[in-house]
């Protein structure tokens, strides 16, 4: 595509180009930050409407049976299963991404503990998502049963960082920052052959990309429904347990909605069955109802043409920043490679927090990430490739005219 | 009262009647479950779509700065701390009350740990809300730290489960299901005097009754917002530390929340200093957004007024089942003393389950709680004298005609 009308007829032949009408985009804006915080579909406001004043309103107490909140993190467990390639009983929404990194830390430390209680260490690495670092530090502090946390970086490659000491791997399939995307069968195997067990976080994978976590054979995942799943500010996010795994552990946060009878009122804690174990307490039902209204549009897409699509979407944000800021000093971070690429395309500047500053003042929102990432979510769902084409042209003038070289964008403010 | 006359003029001298104009309630329904899931504010409907159409829709990522995300959880606490009898910069409104006492638990169990290592019993009661009591199993059963859980009940009372092998004293503020309410002060004095630390379970108590945790020697509370707070179905819990105990120990639910510089993206943790540090992952916005019209409803009402109408309702409740149901095997369970109960007044029936169904047929809801147990919740923003009177008519109705000996009754669902 070398001009804007070849974008646009692009888009004309897009057979994904109708569910944008299905979101609510504010006007005059690029929004290329779905990959933060994804866009409303405008079913959502309808839905919450219908959960305050119908459910909660007027059904009350009641709702818990009638408007079926007790089995809701279990259906839409259901209904994201196919996004991920699993059985659709081995889902939940529920809780945040970090709470649910805990339980399924806590299930794969106790499952090594049982087996090969040698096993001590948890394989991380140093780019990933901070928050899973942290979860993963608070949990090794807590316990002092002798665990410790070993981060892959340039100077210890995955390889070299498994071996007979390792219980977990614990990786983002696809890295928040640089987009970089791992090869899960592949990696899910080396691990296994080391003997550990493997944990993906999703935050920047589901309803990005294909996924096959069982064929892959992950052991545990977890992830976000606010990113590319769309389903509202903070929305709870997702777990997913192997079926071989899933009765194997009580995880410590085992509130009443995991209980095997949580009616029953017993003093006796007892594990439910199956996926159910891994929710903790009462689900916030409004934003958790939201989750629906993004499934929903995600799931009228075929994954395939949502994947080729974005990665077409991308290679023309590449290739257009390529030719038309060739005179800046941008940096590409995102592999070029399909196979290691997710659904977002970074960018390093050296006035990186500046330059984004200036592009959201112009209406182009993406987002910047330390240390001068300029990062820019590309989703097929909402997206077109002169939506592409507008934002590489928005970019190219904040650059060309140094827009960004003001005290208000140099200056920096707190950065979400 | 001896009319329903009485009652009625009861209700036209009551400087809080009319705040129940501010609440959302069906038509033909007497609601005495505000204990479990409090009434829709009005106002909520309005926060929710505000949130939904132009929080998210319109603002997106943007609104974790410009619509106050990002401060909401310490906003809200700031808000709610009158309630507590607490410094504003010490709550929190976050997660579910389950996974908040995980954290002051762990907190409470860390601090003695560092002061008093050979305390390795924690105290709690019997009949305490199950998912506290779960909430402590998983915590041992994960540490293996030698720790243990020792429960009140009546061949143990609370008196002797205290000793110098005791960390923390873990008890509900209002029991759940008998209403009963211990007197903070001396519970915590006696707890103190025995070396031990004393988190409160505060569910069916904030909101319902006067609290001054600080100068009532707390160390530590959680607590519940979707009951007498009226925050809406699952809304985020609360949780309060002890000034002098926020940044002795590292909670270890430590997600991105809760670091001293969140948007460093630094690799290692630090915890923020102050309560922010008991924050963890992502919060459900939407949910949460809502607590702030409940919240805004309860301090318009002076709380020495909201407990006085709450213990006038309950002793006419009290009396009105004596007289007016006086041939029915009713047995209030419920303590009678005002400083021993809460805004709750609990019967036992031979036939409650069938006996709660019927009534809820009727149209009035109270609930149902193993074993035999029927609970009706007096919530003084928004019931008065006379939906007292017409409670008890239709208990009395369903007790003499039998109304609750149907098949349809009688056969067990599943219970909320």
């Amino acid at each position: 595509m070398k001009t804007r009308d070849d974008c646009l007829a692009a888009d004309r032949q897009d057979p994904l180009a109708h569910l944008k009408s299905q979101f609510a985009l504010p006007q005059g804006v690029l929004y290329l930050d779905g990959n933060s915080l994804g866009a409303q579909p405008v079913a959502a406001l309808a839905r919450a409407q219908e959960v305050v004043s119908q459910e909660w309103g007027q059904g009350l107490i009641r709702s818990w049976n009638t408007a079926g909140w007790f089995d809701l993190p279990a259906r839409l467990g259901a209904k994201l299963a196919p996004l991920l390639g699993v059985p659709g009983d081995d889902v939940v929404v529920t809780d945040s991404t970090s709470l649910n990194l805990f339980k399924v830390l806590a299930a794969a430390l106790r499952i090594q503990d049982s087996q090969a209680p040698e096993r001590r260490v948890i394989v991380s690495e140093r780019d990933n998502f901070p928050t899973v670092l942290y979860m993963i530090e608070g949990m090794i502090d807590f316990l002092k049963q002798g665990y410790s946390l070993r981060l892959v970086d340039e100077s210890l490659p995955l390889q070299e960082a498994l071996g007979d000491d390792v219980a977990v791997l614990l990786l983002s399939h696809v890295n928040y920052r640089s987009g970089a995307m791992y090869d899960m069968a592949a990696v899910s195997a080396m691990a296994h052959a080391q003997g550990a067990l493997v944990i993906w976080d999703l935050a920047h994978a589901a309803g990005a990309v294909p996924l096959a976590l069982q064929a892959d054979g992950a052991d545990f995942a977890v992830g976000c429904t606010y990113k590319y799943l769309n389903g509202g500010p903070g929305s709870p996010a997702f777990l997913w347990v192997a079926g071989q795994h899933q009765n194997a552990f009580w995880q410590p946060l085992s509130g009443w909605w995991s209980h095997a009878q949580p009616f029953a009122m017993s003093d006796r804690y007892a594990p439910a069955q199956g996926i159910r174990r891994y929710l903790c307490g009462t689900q916030p039902i409004t934003s958790l109802a939201m989750v629906e209204c993004g499934l929903d549009v995600a799931l009228q897409a075929d994954m395939a043409e949502v994947r080729r699509k974005s990665l077409a979407m991308s290679d023309l944000f590449i290739e257009l920043v390529r030719t038309r800021c060739a005179a800046h000093p941008l940096t590409l971070i995102t592999p070029e490679d399909h196979a290691a690429r997710g659904s977002h395309v970074s960018l390093r500047h050296p006035q990186g927090y500046a330059v984004m500053q200036a592009l959201i003042a112009r209406g182009l929102i993406g987002d910047y990430r330390e240390p001068e990432v300029l990062r820019f979510g590309l989703t097929p769902l909402y997206l077109g490739y002169a939506d592409v084409w507008d934002a590489v042209e928005i970019l190219r003038d904040v650059l060309d005219t140094r827009a960004w070289d003001r005290p208000a964008f140099l200056a920096r403010a707190q950065v979400t």
